[in-house]
């Protein structure tokens, strides 16, 4: 593999070997000194062409625990506002000698089109509505963590509630939960669903308080106060009272379900209990879980051995 | 010790102590190579909610010398901006894995709240009128160095000249001078002096010029024009005439006598003679020993022994 | 040799040792791990007054490839901003500990200025319409490569196209080429060219389309649209047919001659055809060498032997 576009290109067992090699990144990120030498000289750059100092972090971190160089482009303040084109600036900064490209954009489908233009390994931060298979990935590595589920999710109920329709993280992760065998139901009022569900894994809801009792994850997706100004919501409270997750739908959830997000969260709207006291909520588990999952990917792509039993 | 977060915090003794090991820290940062490993693997995150390029800067050299990795969160670019709150956006980053925290921000208190989100130390670098404790500790730093002061500032006559109302450092700073032994005096127009000066171990005088004479140090404060437009100064010239350190005032100093300012400098205002000609200036060598006690802040609160007899 | 200001400040024989030491750089550059030990522990601090990502950029991978520490101060951010003299800036800086400043100001000379104020090596990375030296170093070892000329440029005919006036790349050029031995003729409308060419080792041309076949080079410059609002160019496209590098106009040149840009390209003024299918392009080859030349001065200048047997 060269690339991590999109969750679509991975197979299960794609997928199952990367959460096994996250396994000895934890490993490593829990070492008094969590650093190992395995990309040392490798050049990590990261494009964000939207703004996103969590996901460029977590990416960082990951580079130099294994010791790789990191180079941070907000586009923003780059040659690229001078009207240089994506390619020509693509094509400079990869003449400096990248290994590697960890590319936001707002366009669905430009990390994929930024792969014609480098040798570089281009990894999808988050394009458009379309990708982030990152984001997918911790958190099939978080739910196999906290259900103890290392060999698949069959027979997992998992339910994405909120902005279906302008969330990548939605597509990414149905698309990982259900290779991995979860039932996923997507909860939302019908102006958040995309316009065709056609080939998507997935049931439909609108009732959020029938599915609660046997659902073994529920997955808050954040809601922007955009879509009320699109007049795709009435309001963030009415949203709030249907879909958002209060304290008596927490205690409707079974013991052992999970409580996740992608962040940020908006308090009040999709996430009204305070996290901090669910006992199922792994919010931050998957923050940290994040840095593993990107150190594995990291690893996979540029470590010298295609055979992951290399790993450092 | 696992936060600074006040001078108040310190004892007299504490405060020796990490004097103490900036000595080291001195010695290690005059090496050909001036690096050593003691927090190899430990994540220094500097989190300014205001900018400050030269604190910033200060830090980040400190945590590279001693081999640490360091992450810089301007916050007006962050997630922050899309109305996370304080408490989420510092969960975020912590569950990255992050040792310390290096805050400045423009509310009292703001450091010691989040030392209740995370595990980090919290380090302050500027909680608005209130602390700046490593400033007080590099200008004792400084005092020790450039008098000759060892055991103490016994005797010493300080005077701090200018806008004590508004300043951490002058809150600091008398703090840290009264608790090595120092006589301090504020000079300031009442305007600028603090409503209360209820239990600050100082004096008060309105007359710079009868003080000179007698003073081991006189410590300069910054005076911003916002002072002015707030009605607290009747100009900036005239607060010039009254508390400037010109080249008349500079020759009726003691021929030991040090001049400190913590920077920037407003020159023609608090500072009218060229600092660059007057011997007794040490303005620069706070910069320099700014490092080196940093140094000695992060390795007393990361590094693996309390025993500071370990120091690198 | 303690700064690079200008290449005037450069012999021939300077010109080819420092060639000489990129060979290294690049073999350095090309090795699994591309990185050594040569200048551990040296802070070398970009100070950019004006923006430029790709410099910027390219001078940190080159410092991080001699394991240097780096810093960047984009100054806008900074407390350049509150006032400070630059003076002042830099003072402060330099007391943390800098051994070279790389340094892109607006105003020619400014970089000179600096280093009456620090004993740190100052780069200059363009100044105002004065110099770039290490665009011309690497540009000088874009040319020996390409067209295998280590033992200099006699009888090579360079040719230097676009808006010479306001181009500190061409005023550096110049200078390096004529040094080395070539023949280098300006190639602009009269609007563009320098009010005096007074020392100039150059010819003048104005009609392009004459002098392609015979050039070995052909040298173009950043056309920019501001140029046209200062009525200096009645219109980007009349500019584009009298000195644009069409297809038709590539078709022209000699089989071996070189096409370079000191980037970024204006697509469409005075790159017309598409320097990807040009055989003769060498653009991307010179922000390659970029990297291992400047290297080669950070090496020069900060390296412990004067001796430059010793490198690396």
């Amino acid at each position: 593999m060269k690339h991590l576009l999109s969750i679509a290109d991975l197979s299960a067992d794609d997928i199952h070997r990367l959460l096994e090699l996250t396994d000895h990144m934890v490993e490593i990120s829990g070492r008094p000194i969590p650093k190992v030498p395995a990309l040392r000289g490798k050049n990590v750059v990261s494009l964000f062409f939207e703004d996103s100092t969590r996901t460029r972090t977590s990416f960082d971190t990951a580079a130099k625990r294994l010791s790789a160089d990191t180079m941070n482009f907000a586009v923003s303040s780059s040659s690229v506002s001078k009207g240089e084109s994506l390619r020509d600036t693509i094509e400079t900064i990869a003449a400096m000698g990248v290994d590697a490209f960890v590319v936001r954009h707002r366009s669905s489908g430009a990390p994929e089109m930024i792969t014609r233009w480098t040798n570089a390994s281009i990894i999808n931060a988050g394009d458009g509505w379309h990708q982030h298979p990152t984001q997918a990935l911790l958190d099939c590595y978080t739910i196999r963590t906290g259900l103890n589920r290392r060999d698949g999710f069959d027979g997992l109920r998992i339910a994405i509630v909120g902005d279906i329709r302008h969330s990548r993280v939605a597509r990414s992760n149905v698309q990982a939960f259900a290779a991995l065998g979860a039932h996923v139901t997507l909860v939302a009022p019908p102006t958040l669903l995309p316009p065709s569900l056609e080939g998507w894994p997935v049931e439909i809801s609108h009732d959020l308080d029938a599915l609660l009792p046997e659902l073994d994850v529920i997955y808050l997706l954040r809601v922007q106060r955009e879509r009320m100004e699109e007049a795709l919501l009435p309001s963030l409270h009415e949203y709030s009272l249907l879909y958002g997750l209060t304290e008596a739908r927490a205690a409707r959830l079974a013991p052992h379900a999970l409580v996740m997000h992608p962040g940020p969260m908006n308090r009040g709207v999709e996430m009204v209990a305070d996290p901090g006291e669910l006992p199922g909520s792994v919010i931050l588990n998957q923050v940290t879980n994040g840095v593993a999952v990107r150190m594995a990917v990291l690893f996979w792509l540029l470590g010298s051995g295609a055979d992951l039993s290399e790993a450092p």
